[in-house]
């Protein structure tokens, strides 16, 4: 078995999830003639691997879970979406007259953002985009991706990156999942595997694979609110509410400490 | 990156294909809560990954591909359908009065096409049950089956196999798809590729991978009616028709040569 090519597989899918819902662009197609559902393949380093529809990430807003609609709500002054993706926050930002810039890692996820209609976007990092001197006063983390924290080690790096891309009292609003409420054997078998090797327990390890391309392998966080409160300790940001209406989902909002 | 229990990746994603169709048996639930799903992922030895949705193996003749609905026509006598799956064919047989015997490999699928009414299952490889006394009268091979010749070395044992289990007259109505119309580089690559490793073009190398489970690595055969023709040659049986009117896609008869 060879490895797949490693790329953007994210803004591969995201192109094709576009052509799809728009009939813009080449649509994916079985046996050169049938229309192919675009799924998103996440592999899980325990050999576990899950496929879902990536339509989603192109969802209005009517559509979209509740919690994303709330968090729009706790919006103030100028926004940084971060993992904007197909820009479907963005674009719902922008129609309201909120300053939103879209900021992803993937081209080609850009790429649709702006062709939705995103008209201020950044393909870069945070940790790049820091060396930049505008500021915003809150940075967005939407569909599940206050996993971005990454690791004990990667969050206040991260962290500490928005900060210095924070106006005065500036927050974050983040949409996080607090994975220890399961029952499935073999996710509890992952966390605890994890604690042994020293990570916390819902700190994915995980890539991301689209037909013949892969993500290297990244982490991605999963956490309770109270390990998000302990990853806190010793950055500039503290917690100033979890909304956990539609647990095991929840929406974090953190504040610079003054 | 751990590798996947080897198991009966198949029959797990059915279980839960019919779960969610049915609502008898456990959902697959993501965070416990909202409903996942069931996608059907199939690895390719070259690195190259594909999902989509299970459901179709559930689907109501309805909803079936029009050369699926063909190929019923093409039964005669007694029917033994291989690879038998949720049953969706069987259970339609049954239905016209056609005495039919689903044959399956996967512990998972023959559970649920009993539950969904087959009366008549085994839970074998054809070799072995080709050691029975029974005989029929037509072998179907739905579903893209026409697959499970796998390669030129396995084809005439398999249909040696169906040539002992054979009645008079006997016919087999195969679905097969062409592969080689695609412009596809990733296709071609492939197709060159394992032409030269010895292989035939659409010898695709694959396995299936549902959740925590996978298959091994099978070969399965995606031929075009002309390498059909020569893989029958000195065995029992010869091409008789083929109706691709929906091509790629194709329906082979073959009969017992006499």
């Amino acid at each position: 078995m060879e490895q797949p090519t490693i790329g953007d597989a994210f803004g591969e899918m995201i192109r094709d999830a576009y052509a799809v819902r728009t009939g813009i662009g080449p649509r994916p197609l079985a046996g050169g003639k049938y229309p192919r559902p675009v799924i998103e393949v996440i592999e899980r380093d325990d050999g576990l691997i899950n496929g879902a529809p990536a339509d989603h990430y192109l969802d209005e807003p009517g559509d979209w879970q509740s919690y994303d609609r709330r968090a729009l709500k706790l919006c103030r002054g100028r926004v940084l979406d971060i993992g904007a993706g197909a820009g479907r926050i963005a674009v719902e930002l922008q129609r309201r007259g909120i300053a939103v810039t879209g900021l992803d890692t993937s081209a080609g996820a850009i790429e649709v953002a702006r062709k939705r209609g995103v008209l201020d976007t950044v393909l870069t990092t945070v940790d790049e985009f820091a060396r930049a001197s505008v500021r915003y006063d809150t940075f967005l983390l939407l569909g599940n991706n206050l996993g971005l924290l990454e690791s004990a080690e990667r969050a206040p790096v991260f962290l500490a990156a928005l900060a210095r891309l924070a106006a005065p009292g500036a927050r974050i609003v983040a949409q996080g999942s607090d994975p220890y409420g399961t029952r499935d054997p073999v996710h509890v078998a992952y966390h605890e595997r994890n604690r042994q090797r020293g990570r916390l327990g819902g700190q994915l390890r995980l890539r991301l694979r689209y037909r013949e391309v892969a993500t290297e392998w990244f982490d991605y966080l999963n956490c309770s609110a109270a390990e998000l409160e302990t990853l806190l300790d010793g950055t500039g940001w503290r917690l100033k509410s979890i909304d956990d209406r539609d647990r095991p989902y929840y929406l974090a909002v953190m504040e610079l400490r003054t």
